[in-house]
């Protein structure tokens, strides 16, 4: 993409409203802009994180064998009135008639509609099993929206569903669940620490929060020092061995299950949170299966969400310095960001349309700045919206054939030639053949 | 994807609340439900297909140089004051108060939030000639909503927004995407009928609806009988000479402007619509940008939609038989349905099974009956679905190391070696690596 193409309105002063990193620096690298209190359009180079988080998740889901289905927005409220729930969110949930005088309700979460979807259409114990999941906007009219996409009202979420004959069943599900989401969040870069979280009226142990670590977040978590060194790399384990770390958010803190000298404890960011709901929806809204010997049986049900939205926020306060995102490379909007410092000049505009087209051909996404800006705004606005690669190409490097290359997280730079450039951006096997 | 892991809810008997093909056919081969009148969920078959038309379209609208963009769902009045249409729509439009009493509505349409998006952020006319685009739900309050996905209230959308600095620009991105409609449907494997319609009050010639010619279209459109040779393939023409053409929607018909011999009519299902908006709405809410000469120009505006959700049911209507849906390959779910006729006979289930194997590996996506349901029952749930290929294995011809395989479309089965099927199903370049 160039840029003179592109649509990335950046801003140069601070927002005055935003409180935090994250919320400043989506505003001011022109990803997301504010429509109402806690409902935001998404710009290109938002949405183009938001899809990557996205995807991510989606492919976990479908490898740990959940189904993608789409639920809409708005929903009658008779099912909320058959399970019990119709003034349990009071306020926040977004109620209003239609034309003809009935009653909707704009979904603040699904487990009524899903569990009516399965009563419906699900025959036998042989369809038991499965994990329904959806990538869909839902609202919740908070009194007090604030910090960006970490707390909007119309918000993405991925939610999903389960559906088994036993318990035993269902508590496979909820572990598959829990190793799924270790391994979504850290292909985004992230380390979230799975802890304890209460599970209300149901009991049982079977319910975790993922939390982000990061100064800015909403909650106390207390845990074991091992995660961190887990995420620093300097200790392998297995999801057996996590599961057994001490773990936990405010409410289900004790002091004394854990050594003094292996305490951690922080801030974090709830992005994620896993649950399992024994026969809670499907007992009020009937949802029951013959068994192989012909019993009518109650299922048990898990329900597993993510919040994508806030995601892109939560990856932000977790990676970012002073002088903007540092996007890890998955969810990164563009891989490569290709600064011309001179547009008009012969060699620099050859050297560029090289590189970019090249790199087109093997597939790295890339934005090039083709615009007639001064150098110290290039540098500062490649900075701003963090792309994980920059490779500048100036007059002097062009007449010796070499580029700057510059890693956005280390700082590091290094006066190479176009084709090591290449190498450290294209996948080995990928492109090469284009190259 | 097994179908013991699947979730595919199929109906034998004609549901009797469904008056079309498309809507009787989606609900039987288990592609959405009904949730309440003209809002649907979408099971995981539908989905996929949903899926199938979203890229497709967000791939030419790419290749066009649109940007996407995602506007929320839900917005604030008081733009649609501004515009003077807060009343326009009437009670298609949903409008209620949040919890602040502040007065939200469901989008039904876009043109004042992208308006605003552009005077806020674009700053010069080199911000001007672009085109964005977003693909999302949105809600009309239709009276009698019917026809399952093709008249619901809560449908799915893309819609995008053009604004150039001039008439001629305008004009000039206006028949870009009149190119790009013909492509995208093309390549959904319909012929659609650009026909021109009302442009209202703004007049001038810049309105065309594509319309996909059916016998349950809801209106009539007459048009050169040329466009049947085009999509016969009998006649190979340029858009430009194509847009040529005789072709009107019922309120524009001229019958002395076509010979009678060239006249066709038939019913049409609208599924695009690209209109030039001259200055409507960046007048009204003073979208300006200073020209090279520094005087402030009003922005050309034009927008252009494709009922997304729509196109599911439209395809269906323009391509099925008695024995259920025949998908376009663009568009399908799974690409071979793979039968295993006697599940539990060695032979059999080994062969299935390499098949299935070769085919993942190739990325060819396959639906593998793997239930142990008679065969006629498998044969007419997989007509139902209407993948194009059909791979079918039975112990006589495992015996032989025989399948048979049939063309969905034509009806044609041959019974070939495993590696001919293969081939067949298998793009030449990418997947006999794999083999």
């Amino acid at each position: 993409m160039r840029l003179s193409q592109f649509f990335l309105p950046l801003i140069k002063e601070t927002p005055s409203e935003a409180q935090i990193a994250s919320h400043r620096l989506m505003l001011r690298a022109g990803m997301v802009r504010q429509l109402a209190a806690g409902i935001y359009n998404w710009l290109p180079l938002g949405l183009m994180v938001l899809r990557n988080i996205e995807n991510i998740i989606r492919d976990e889901m479908n490898k740990a064998g959940a189904l993608e289905v789409l639920m809409p927005t708005l929903q009658p409220t008779e099912l909320w009135k058959e399970s019990g729930r119709y003034d349990a969110l009071g306020k926040e949930m977004l109620r209003f008639p239609d034309r003809a005088e009935r009653e909707l309700l704009y979904s603040p979460t699904c487990e009524e509609v899903i569990t009516d979807i399965v009563r419906n259409n699900f025959k036998s114990y042989r369809d038991a099993g499965k994990n329904l999941y959806q990538i869909q906007w839902k609202f919740r009219d908070e009194v007090r929206p604030r910090f960006g996409v970490m707390r909007g009202r119309e918000f993405l979420m991925k939610d999903s569903y389960s559906f088994d004959m036993d318990y035993e069943a269902a508590k496979k599900t909820y572990n598959k669940m829990y190793d799924t989401y270790l391994n979504m969040f850290a292909r985004m870069g992230l380390t979230a620490v799975p802890v304890r979280a209460d599970s209300g009226a149901i009991g049982g142990d079977l319910s975790h929060e993922f939390h982000v670590v990061a100064e800015t977040g909403e909650s106390a978590v207390y845990y074991d020092k091992a995660f961190d060194d887990i995420r620093d790399g300097k200790v392998k384990m297995t999801t057996e061995e996590m599961r057994q770390l001490y773990a936990a958010a405010d409410e289900k803190h004790d002091p004394n299950a854990i050594a003094p000298d292996r305490l951690r404890e922080a801030r974090g960011i709830e992005v994620g949170h896993i649950f399992y709901l024994g026969t809670k929806y499907s007992k009020a809204l009937k949802a029951t299966l013959p068994a192989a010997n012909g019993e009518q049986v109650t299922l048990e049900m898990g329900c597993y969400g993510v919040g994508v939205s806030r995601l892109v926020g939560a990856i932000i306060e977790a990676s970012h310095d002073d002088n903007g995102i540092i996007w890890p490379e998955s969810v990164a909007p563009f891989k490569v960001g290709l600064i011309n410092l001179r547009v008009g000049d012969a060699k620099c505009d050859e050297m560029c349309s090289t590189l970019y087209g090249k790199l087109q051909a093997a597939g790295v996404s890339v934005l090039y700045d083709d615009t007639d800006e001064r150098a110290g705004g290039k540098f500062a606005s490649m900075d701003l919206i963090g792309l994980p690669w920059q490779i500048i190409i100036g007059p002097k490097g062009a007449e010796k054939g070499v580029v700057e290359m510059k890693n956005r997280k280390t700082g590091e730079k290094h006066e190479i030639g176009m084709d090591e450039a290449l190498s450290k951006v294209v996948p080995p096997k990928a492109g090469m053949a284009a190259l």
